[in-house]
């Protein structure tokens, strides 16, 4: 399996991008976890890591997709 | 099935979109169309009239989501 992880804030622009572009990734070729960056607070540094800037976004295979705009890491960290 | 249409413009951002993102979508859920927004021009005012800002971005059911951020519709028309 291939690896994605959802990382988001809660905020109505992440809840959208996961019912619509996560949901719809096939379940069969990624394993995707859900991470919620506000109440994941020691996985920040690892999205980041990943080139992650904003959320919602979604890292394939290490990979960082930003998905619309929903909050900057600034502001999930702040 | 449900409708979804990737728009790009060839930049290497839409095709990173395009073989990470979209390509993992569940073909099995999705009926997805790929738009060249360079070359049918004419599906311009479809894209805008959707809400896209900037490609690459895919319309997932009439929403649409951007992702990452290779060229505006500015650019794409000029």
């Amino acid at each position: 399996m291939k690896k994605a992880v959802f990382y988001h804030a809660g905020c109505p622009v992440c809840v959208e991008a996961e019912e619509s572009v996560a949901k719809a990734i096939d379940g069969g070729v990624y394993k995707i976890e859900y991470v919620h960056l506000g109440e994941a607070r020691d996985r920040i540094a690892e999205a980041e890591g990943a080139g992650v800037k904003s959320v919602p976004a979604i890292v394939m295979e290490g990979q960082p997709f930003h998905i619309n705009f929903g909050a900057s890491m600034e502001d999930v960290k702040g």
